[in-house]
């Protein structure tokens, strides 16, 4: 597939039909999450891909736990119905994490250490973009409280989990959300 | 081009000819960037085209000043020969640039604002796709101090100045950097 239409066509899928997502494409997405660039090539990133579905039902607990949370803390109503079961219905979630100690320059910086969580966030743009080209729908979710998180999945409490990737063949067609106009998004120093 | 190949093959470029980039390339790149998901659809980008001669010489004097800070800070000796002289050089430098309102649930969370940052790095990832797709070189460069970098390019005080991505044609092939096996970086919970 054209990186433009990747690049363009891709969105949120929040439904998953059950169908298993194939293990060589599952290879194919984290082959291209670590092509991604990192701060002094440090390539901060870790994945656990989670299959098993009383792990599935933990992370949606969790979920569940934060938007009630978020509900009451932020006053955001949209929240009062916005479910999270993708986490329990999508044939495999992968835990992105990012580890601190693999970073840049920013390690000794006052604004404190974020480049490897950038890093991450590369690889999961990859990851969205193979999916895709694959014919997979994906989701990149955060709606969670991070030492939960490390909890569930038995993460080093050094390392940052970044993201869960819910990803499986799409039941439907993904709401296609539009964008601004990049006009109104840009400066120009000539 | 496939969008496994340009995940792939692209690399961080520092050595650029002095060549203009063209008006429809730097305006591909930023289309490309802003079909990066956000959380919310926030969109938190902004992006700051500088193509201004004495801008790059102010933003590669940051960075030579930041670069000495480092070396005395982080003993990295490396530091000592780094020269950052592509930031003289490329013909174009975009300054990617986050608005720390336009963030998900994070805003409430205690371990502070980080999402749209992540947004921003995601956007990242797709310009330096679609810079390699169209034959150009570009480079994540985050080595300065953001209060700097904001006032430089006239930045409001609550905007993060996320990364300056240099980009032009290359002048002889990158260096190939490898990467770690990613059997390595995977666990499975089945």
């Amino acid at each position: 597939m054209d990186v433009f239409t990747a690049i363009k066509e891709r969105r949120s899928c929040r439904n998953f039909l059950p169908e298993p997502v194939k293990k060589e494409d599952i290879q194919r997405i984290l082959e291209a999450a670590v092509w991604a660039p990192s701060p002094l090539n440090t390539q901060p990133w870790e994945f656990i891909v989670i299959t098993k579905q009383d792990t599935k039902e933990e992370l949606f607990s969790e979920a569940r736990r934060c938007i009630k949370w978020g509900l009451e803390t932020s006053g955001w109503k949209w929240l009062g119905s916005y479910g999270a079961e993708f986490l329990q219905s999508a044939p495999v979630i992968i835990a992105v994490i990012g580890d601190p100690e693999k970073t840049g320059i920013d390690a000794f910086q006052e604004e404190g250490t974020v480049a490897y969580q950038h890093a991450c966030a590369a690889a999961i743009q990859n990851m969205h973009l193979a999916a895709y080209a694959l014919g997979l729908g994906s989701l990149w979710f955060t709606f969670f409280d991070r030492k939960e998180v490390r909890r569930i999945l038995s993460i080093d409490r050094q390392k940052t989990p970044i993201a869960l990737i819910c990803i499986g063949k799409p039941a439907g067609e993904p709401i296609k959300t539009a964008r601004k106009d990049v006009k109104e998004k840009i400066t120009y120093i000539k």
